[in-house]
């Protein structure tokens, strides 16, 4: 079914909150730990972390301006660093329910039944439950003037990663690790792998590769 | 296992870049449709597509500098549209192909066996066999010094969705339509919903939302 402009316009606020939500496809469920310059911690559900470089190796999200996650920037650009967590099927909940309201004061580690991880030498905190977990330091924020979000920029500097989720080729096998998708603002997906495709060439088809694990258990 | 950033500046060239390609999470995976101003249509493979905002309806997608999607942004700016089309599991393989390096007079859709699809009074081509597509207009093209990529931002004008993917909410059951989702830079993957949430709150806990959908069949 085809919705115009207008059809889109005409949705009720909730409805088409929604509808646009759906559109970009799968999201990402990462939970961002910060504190502030007294390090209290905070955490916040982010659906928007995006691949922007390797080399550099920089991560981006998006900040609303309406947000509840305004603590996270600010926190970001007060103390120049923060984590991504991967949120897996066995903290989803308490992942979601990261991203109620609370007053600036309140630890969401706490309330929401998670555990602060501190690593040496670095002020924000990590997510002890979370299998996957990358400190990042603060590159850049970019205002986007069409709507007031902004682009948060950061260089990971370190990346914790289970083992036995690595392939050879570098590679991370995160349905192993129950890595959740999300759709919309509220739906939860698990994730189980079709297949890796070679490299795509002008020539050739794709054909379905098989590699192993850096470590085999 | 931890990699500080040295260990991580000190993997190979194509370990780094898979490695680091894995660590935002699942990625959504789009075709974008564009054509130049000859009417010579492209496609392009993009797991970057991130929600904005929703009033208005803009998305963003990160164009890489380096990247054989040149013609993708060159295309964007002269037209000023493009169509987002969600990659499903039966044209996985097809949209993966589109990411070869073909020289900007071939058309991706003809090499690669997908159908352009026109929309009246819209110049670039969605794909026929997306379930799911969306065409945009260029809404603004912002530098990331940081490494040189560009995120582009579209307002959404368009949206095409089966009517029996729609919730009740507004939200698209995107798994009904075998839309997948990528992670690192090749592997396809299933996604099967766990469960909707309901709106967090300071005070209570998230429970498990049941909702139906607009069109029961």
């Amino acid at each position: 079914m085809l919705f115009d402009e207008n059809a889109i316009k005409g949705f009720d606020k909730g409805f088409r909150v929604n509808f646009i939500n759906s559109l970009s496809g799968f999201k990402s469920a990462n939970l961002i730990g910060t504190c502030n310059g007294n390090d209290l911690p905070n955490l916040s559900l982010f659906s928007s972390a995006v691949h922007l470089g390797a080399d550099p190796a920089l991560l981006g999200l998006i900040s609303r301006p309406d947000s509840v996650v305004r603590d996270t920037l600010e926190n970001i650009r007060e103390v120049g660093e923060y984590t991504i967590n991967h949120v897996h099927a066995g903290i989803y909940q308490q992942a979601h329910q990261s991203s109620a309201r609370y007053p600036s004061e309140v630890s969401e580690f706490e309330v929401c039944g998670l555990t602060p991880e501190y690593f040496k030498g670095f002020k924000a905190p990590a997510v002890l439950e979370s299998h996957i977990k990358i400190l990042l330091s603060l590159e850049d924020v970019i205002p986007i003037p069409s709507n007031g979000c902004q682009l948060i920029i950061g260089t990971i500097k370190t990346a914790i990663v289970p083992v036995d989720a690595l392939y050879e080729s570098g590679s991370i096998d995160l349905s192993s690790q129950k890595t959740v998708t999300i759709s919309s603002l509220d739906r939860y997906h698990n994730v189980t792998p079709i297949n890796q495709l070679s490299y795509a060439k002008p020539n050739s088809k794709p054909s379905i590769v098989t590699e192993g694990k850096v470590c085999v258990r």
